[in-house]
């Protein structure tokens, strides 16, 4: 994809299938899991479990379009172990997803010719239910996947008095988010650990602080999460917002670190383990960012870069952002600060783009349900 | 409702759950079906038949609004049956449909307190495929439902020359028309004869001819549809569209007779006979008009009858005629004629009031797969 390519594809796609495209990286984090996942699918396939429907889900799967690849090589490999076995495909989101967008990616002819659509026996469904709910009746689901979505938590247990996001918080306000992770980590696995068959499958890659204590945005440079807290802060400054805004400006977020995603399957009385849950890989893997690395191959100039990068951050910090802001402001000047903002952010890039990069920070997890 | 609400309702709703609203008679006839689908269902229970989910398609769904009431009391009848089974709702219907609005109405609140979403074990999931293809994995579907919508023809066999719908149609094209609705039906048949668990059941309401030669919007006063037609005739005569473009205002849609919805079940080489289909009932009925109905007992005047009653005729008119005016009018030309359109055929019911209802005539069928 060239700076041409991508203009078009992003102003034609608003809305649509724009996610995908804005977020190669997110593609190649799961491209990356397809080993992974294929393995554990085929040790799930010799413990011979079940002849019902095989029923794979994709949690948090958004517009489907970064997962599809994975899909297919998954229902491909389902079929060639059991040609006549029909195959259940549940795509999990929240009810506010652009369902739209995934339905025609799902319908999407790949380039061999398939399309999930059309392959017999493949029957697919969209779900409009949270993963902190159970999706799927009990013991039905086979292979669970998601990737890059289990990071948003269910609540935000406080605001962040000088921060955007958990990795900048401190003393209280850090306990509360570490602990609604927590709860929140165990309440996804109670819901999967219900819905998995016996020696059913589960692939997780989630965002995470990796052992050397590195996270989305933060992997040398300059760290991403500082650079959207003290952009807000200099608003503030500017009387551009409001201390308050500033505050409610708190993602409801939190990555988990490796020993966290660990404990509830570590002691014998850990939820996941009392649930029948194994914890049978993790590894933490770094995934460059794609729009950086076109910056620095010499593909793309500075502001190319900054006018591209933008756009990946924007997606999923708009809206958060955005009801940060006080309704007692018109909704135009609302949007009017949020255009300022990830404005004054392009240019801080174009400005001193070597310093700039998302590089993706994910724990990879396999988790196995005992038969 | 009194015409204030509506007119609110309308407004607000348009593209949202806008469907429901406008047709308070699609919801008559379902829940008129709701005695019939409930003793299908207990007969389906007694049989003991399988222990696995439970499972509910709605097959053409559009938002679900209509069939609310009628699926919580079916799930509150398998809950009472067997309070430990989980429940799957699909609820199917075009790629095109409106799932946002679907999943509004389905988490929606009802007056009892319970919500499909919020009820513990039920799942629900939207399947945007075709009830022309197999949706659901074979021998999984439990109780079937639909209602008014499988008289729409998976493809327009011919242009009809003179009419706009099939009741008009003559010689060669009606029995083009006649042929593809016997396609149809065998083809939705044998779709959900591999879907069907043993014993299971299926209620479909659809449009019919009647006895007595009635059909939707011709019960005695004017005939809807030729209403339809003479109003594009005039304006073939304006020259406000073409005759090519007259001939192309054609739905693709058939009405089947008593006789034809019971052919393939009837001789023993049937299609649905031999897939181990047995129609277990079968009634036409004639469900009044609501709009009229509010306009002969006083409630609305000529002018708000006429108002009211145009926008549903129009929600399953208008893309088909719609697309039938040629692509080398501009887009706003092509929406003007349509509003003229429209604004013609209400200003003939506000001038002649008495004359115009769209009683609906259904044939109502129960269905069941052998055991
Ligand atoms: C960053 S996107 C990931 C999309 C895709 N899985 C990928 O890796 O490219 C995160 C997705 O998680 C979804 N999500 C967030 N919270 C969720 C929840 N509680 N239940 C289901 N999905 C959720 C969001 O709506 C969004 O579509
Ligand atoms: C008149 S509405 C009926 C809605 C609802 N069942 C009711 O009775 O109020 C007809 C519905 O059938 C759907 N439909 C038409 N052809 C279909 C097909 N081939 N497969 C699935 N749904 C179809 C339309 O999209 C529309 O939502």
């Amino acid at each position: 994809m060239n700076a041409n390519d991508a203009q078009t594809g992003s102003t034609a796609m608003k809305g649509g299938g724009y996610y995908s495209l804005s977020t190669v990286g997110a593609k190649d984090v799961i491209d990356g899991a397809g080993d992974l996942v294929i393995r554990a699918l085929e040790a799930h396939l010799q413990s011979g479990n079940g002849k019902d429907a095989f029923t794979i889900a994709d949690m948090g799967c958004a517009d489907g379009g970064t997962s599809l690849d994975m899909i297919h090589r998954v229902v491909g490999q389902v079929r060639k172990h059991d040609p006549q076995r029909p195959i259940r495909l549940i795509y999990e989101d929240q009810p506010t997803n652009d369902y739209n967008a995934l339905f025609q990616n799902v319908r999407a002819t790949q380039p061999d010719g398939n399309s999930l659509a059309t392959m017999p026996d493949v029957y697919w469904y969209a779900a409009p239910v949270s993963f902190y709910e159970q999706v799927l009746p009990a013991g039905t689901l086979n292979l669970g996947f998601s990737a890059t979505a289990m990071h948003w938590l269910s609540a935000k247990p406080c605001e962040i008095s000088n921060h955007v996001q958990a990795v900048g918080a401190q003393g209280r306000e850090l306990e509360a988010f570490a602990e609604q992770g927590r709860k929140d980590w165990e309440r996804i696995l109670s819901c999967r650990a219900s819905e998995l068959a016996p020696e059913g499958r589960m692939i997780i890659v989630n965002f995470c602080r990796d052992e050397s204590g590195q996270y989305l945005g933060n992997t040398g440079g300059i760290n991403m999460f500082d650079i959207f807290r003290n952009l807000w802060e200099n608003f503030v400054r500017e009387d551009v917002i409001t201390a308050d805004e500033f505050e409610r400006m708190t993602l409801p977020q939190y990555y988990n670190c490796v020993e966290e995603f660990k404990a509830p399957f570590e002691a014998p009385d850990g939820v996941a383990h009392l649930a029948g849950l194994r914890l049978e890989h993790i590894e933490t893997r770094v995934v460059p960012c794609p729009y950086a690395a076109r910056f620095h191959s010499g593909e793309w100039d500075a502001p190319t870069f900054a006018h591209f990068y933008i756009p990946t951050l924007r997606s999923w910090t708009e809206s958060t952002f955005f009801s940060g802001l006080s309704e007692s402001r018109p909704a135009e000047d609302r949007h009017a600060i949020i255009e300022r903002y990830y404005n004054a952010y392009e240019a801080l890039v174009a400005h001193e783009p070597e310093q700039h990069s998302m590089d993706y920070v994910h724990a990879y997890m396999v988790i196995r349900k005992v038969g």
